[in-house]
């Protein structure tokens, strides 16, 4: 079912002329209707998705609309801390809604691009979380099996794409929110070079780490979204020049040769031995694909991470939500609770935690003069929504053993499904490198997911069958 | 007097050998002797100086060591600051004194390089000050008239320049004590690339600003030395690759076509009419030598240096020098209440001026896509030492207007003289580019030194009698 939704399958079918706008908005609209796993916060109205969709009708009858806009056609998700008119954003806290005056940048290239906006999604409060279970607009649940969590914090992009309601969707990744999600519900998870996609329209958490990241069925079609939205913002003072087109481009992405995994004391699954297992035959696939696996000691990159966790980046969340955190009532009590030890640290905590992590920098980036990329476990675990409402925070805390260092580093990432527990519960595994290797990223992700064929998304539809390059 | 320890000069010398080292060492050991104006806080006993000198005597007579040890004979100084074994390092503060257990990085570089270390200098306790009179080892004086102030906090390195004493001088520079120096003293100071030089080795004062800086008696001098101390260094975390020897070579540095000068309402004198006279004079020189001036708008700088001044890096001296800070004896009062300061300031405070700096710096950088570098005053006026006395925090803020952003936005920095006011006292211009320009700026600072034949140093020694490339 929900490969016909991806980027490339659907083109085909328009230029076929197999299928319409209007069919596919049909599509979204009954896919959409029962949303009983929470994914949507807010909608286009349906008269008015299909008014855009007949007219993307017209146009395709009229000529062929592909060159000039990549994303014809193509439904997409938007994360509600990203701006998109006319609807409201609110960052999954409704004391914090506001009517935006202009779409995010990366909305309106993607919109320039046709592609066809549905929705926004559910989200932890103010991406302060990896779960999808902080949010007031009901607990995001899992595509595969609802008594799972979602993942976070771009909880209801994730699903909205694995069970095949938009062809993808936006996140945003500070601290892993953009490949979370994908893990836990297998499908593929972008998180660009920080930079690359403008940050203008999107609500910060943490100005210096936030990207805007990209879920969708494949690598090729996660790459494709990004080519589109990325580009030098001189209104983001954290966007970066010297990205082309051809930067996140497939066909033009260098081989990968060799891998680098962490050595066994640099790993933990947190007692979850089938994903222990699953890391190894990934492993195993890569040397079988004819990559060189190095094993790698992890140790910089984990400090770097704990650095994030216990560090005072937090207090550039409490930046983000000043006006808020001292009313009790707007924030949910953990959010708050995490926010506000932001309040704890002092200039000098933040120079010298700058100072470490510059020398974490030094020791880690190393590793990428041997090997062409990093693979690691996305999360090594999934808990169930129970298992986290009864620790929230150790939970939480866990899923984040292998994303939160990722910004800090400066690396690009791509998150891909890589098995599933007996469960049904997907596996994921994320390759990492860094700055501006996202194709490259891409390019092995779906080598690896197209060696494996993996199941992706809902339904465990085979990775192959989506129309690849 | 002076212009035979110019490094060009000294190496003819014992080319043709019209001197020897030892010869140099007897008058460095002349000039040093009346150290009226308190430039050094410890030097290397004559002896051992001789002994040094005597060594070198005889690798001069066996063959020709210009090669392998380009400074080979060439007699320097180096800031307290900076350690150099076997004397200890003080940063002006006695109870903070050490002996360090290996010379800082950028001094091996020298010594290996044929350099005769000669003593440490005086400076502004802690780098903080652009005077030189915050120091227990006696107000450092002025090379031309001991009424003034040395400039800070490098006061030392730059008088003993000026003076003759050494043919160059190690300084730090963060906020400008690499720049004011040179100003005051009427020599070229060499503001680097930040993270070209290494910072092993050197106390602290923001460590995400430190550079090492080189005061010499020309543009040529002082690349010479940049490019024997410059280099990546993996011991220090804010060291920078891709630096090669090239990068600071003046016969390979880009020709300047176009410099920026701030607009009129960007500048600011303090009443020293004289000194707006001799910037106009420079500016129009500039033009004499068919170098375009353009006016640019200066206010992005500005908000920079403030930033600086008033915002969270002083938490990175606090951190630099916290177990002193409790003692009512360790610092001097005015550096104390300066860097308690530090205290005032919140993670949040830090990043949400590391934000402002972010927007600063993206309205500054297109300067540089329009002219080739920047020229500013170094300072706008040079009070005395009784001036700064009555006013110590104001005249020091004054002296930063035009030096204080240049690190922060990632600027290399090269000061050089620019006439003299009727008092004798010279007038300073600066040039700025971005990063790993220093060779540009050099080959500029050469040109318009040679251009108006500028007399340099204590005794107004004209720039052109110094071996220039």
């Amino acid at each position: 079912m929900a490969h016909t939704l991806s980027i490339g399958a659907l083109r085909e079918a328009y230029r076929s002329g197999e299928t319409t706008p209007s069919a596919v908005v049909e599509t979204v609209l009954d896919r959409i209707e029962p949303d009983e796993r929470n994914v949507w916060i807010s909608r286009v109205p349906a008269a008015r998705l299909k008014g855009r969709a007949r007219s993307l009708d017209e146009q395709l009858a009229a000529d062929s609309p592909f060159e000039d806009t990549p994303l014809f056609g193509v439904p997409f998700a938007v994360k509600d801390n990203i701006d998109v008119t006319p609807l409201p954003t609110t960052a999954g806290c409704p004391a914090a809604e506001y009517d935006p005056e202009a779409d995010a940048t990366v909305v309106e290239r993607l919109r320039e691009a046709g592609a066809i906006f549905v929705g926004k999604t559910n989200m932890d409060q103010f991406a302060t979380g990896l779960v999808g279970t902080r949010t007031p607009y009901g607990t995001c649940r899992n595509a595969i099996d609802e008594a799972y969590i979602s993942g976070g914090s771009s909880a209801g992009s994730g699903v909205a794409v694995a069970t095949g309601q938009v062809s993808f969707a936006l996140g945003t990744d500070t601290a892993g929110s953009g490949r979370v999600p994908a893990a836990c519900n297998g499908i593929v998870g972008l998180k660009p070079t920080r930079g690359a996609l403008s940050n203008t329209g999107v609500v910060p958490a943490c100005k210096t780490l936030d990207c805007v990241a990209v879920f969708a069925l494949t690598c090729a079609d996660a790459l494709r979204v990004e080519r589109v939205a990325a580009g030098f913002d001189p209104e983001d003072p954290y966007s970066r020049r010297g990205v082309s087109s051809e930067t996140f481009s497939l066909s033009e992405a260098a081989e990968t040769t060799t891998v680098g995994v962490p050595t066994a004391d640099g790993l933990r699954f947190f007692d979850d031995d089938e994903a222990a297992a699953l890391f190894e035959d990934a492993t195993a696939r890569f040397e079988d694909m004819g990559v060189e696996v190095q094993r790698v000691d992890f140790e910089p990159f984990l400090k770097t991470g704990q650095l994030l966790y216990d560090g005072p980046w937090v207090a550039e969340r409490l930046s983000a939500v000043r006006d808020l955190v001292g009313s009790t009532d707007a924030l949910l009590p953990v959010t708050r609770q995490i926010i506000r030890r932001g309040e704890e640290y002092s200039a000098m905590d933040t120079f010298e935690a700058q100072y470490e992590l510059k020398r974490h920098r030094r020791e880690a980036r190393p590793v990428f003069e041997s090997v062409d990329c990093l693979v690691t476990p996305t999360t090594g675990t999934i808990p169930t929504i129970e298992a986290v409402e009864a620790a929230p925070v150790e939970r939480n805390s866990e899923l984040g053993e292998y994303t939160n260092f990722v910004n800090l580093l400066d690396l690009a990432a791509v998150a891909v499904p890589a098995g599933r527990r007996r469960s049904g519960i997907p596996f994921g595994i994320t390759l990492l490198g860094t700055e501006f290797t996202d194709a490259r990223l891409a390019a092995l992700g779906d080598r690896f997911c197209r060696a494996g064929d993996e199941p992706v998304g809902a339904d465990a539809t085979p990775y192959t069958r989506f129309e690849g390059l």
